[in-house]
């Protein structure tokens, strides 16, 4: 029975290879767009933090998470100032590499408070619009749950 | 700086408990639905396979993976077909729990080969019509990539 497995897996690794994956050029241009996208929740100062969002985050985007939902860009760039406003010295890190296929997208990040612990660490679903600018994300909070 | 920290962690907890998190009934009533839609991609026999699909999933929902893109129930009740066709014996196994928020929902899998060995483990971004079914699933294939 050893076979069909090896079977199975190398004709899905050849499927994969032979896939819309992004070549590794699209996977460096997105790793940047998403690495300043966690900047722009990183970067209280207004005109900073919008710039951040300028070249990363669609005009009229979409972002959820379990305590939000937040509709356009100027939107977006408003919410994350109530949320320095809150809670300054925040930061959301990158925590892993950026997955991609198709237009789409996944990563972990890291919320590190104004002491420097991790408050929260999660990932985010995202998508990319046809000028490569995120159009949306999905956010979930904590690690995957365990299976009851 | 204890202080700021725990504020921040005590008030995300308290925006979580008063969101629009699902309540339990709801989580259950989701995780029977993905429960049975992995066992769609478990079920060889065709017509037992629509079943699992029309209790489950949307007529016109959207299925992506790193190796397909497959629109409408009929056309991925047809692809899943062809991967049994290729793979006898395999199963798709909820491994996590299902985190849902919104109707957005996020969930682990394991494909098991027919020999019963973990062929791949991955991730699935879904979510849910106004009637309850999956209307979209964007897979993603193995672990989270590693911070570059």
């Amino acid at each position: 029975m050893r076979i069909p497995f090896l079977l199975f897996v190398s004709l899905l690794l050849s499927c994969l290879s032979a896939s819309a994956v992004e070549p590794s050029q699209d996977l460096a241009r997105i790793t940047v767009i998403v690495t300043d996208y966690c900047a722009a929740w990183s970067e209280p100062e207004p005109a900073r933090r919008l710039a951040l969002l300028q070249k990363t985050w669609a005009e009229k985007g979409t972002y959820t998470d379990p305590t939000a939902i937040v509709e356009g860009r100027d939107a977006l760039h408003q919410h994350i100032g109530k949320f320095f406003e809150q809670f300054p010295g925040a930061k959301i890190v990158l925590s892993s590499g950026v997955d991609v296929h198709h237009d789409k997208l996944r990563f972990g990040w890291q919320l590190v408070a104004g002491d420097g612990s991790i408050a929260l660490e999660g990932m985010d679903y995202g998508e990319l619009d046809e000028n490569g600018l995120i159009q949306r994300i999905v956010g979930f909070f904590g690690p995957m749950p365990v299976k009851p």
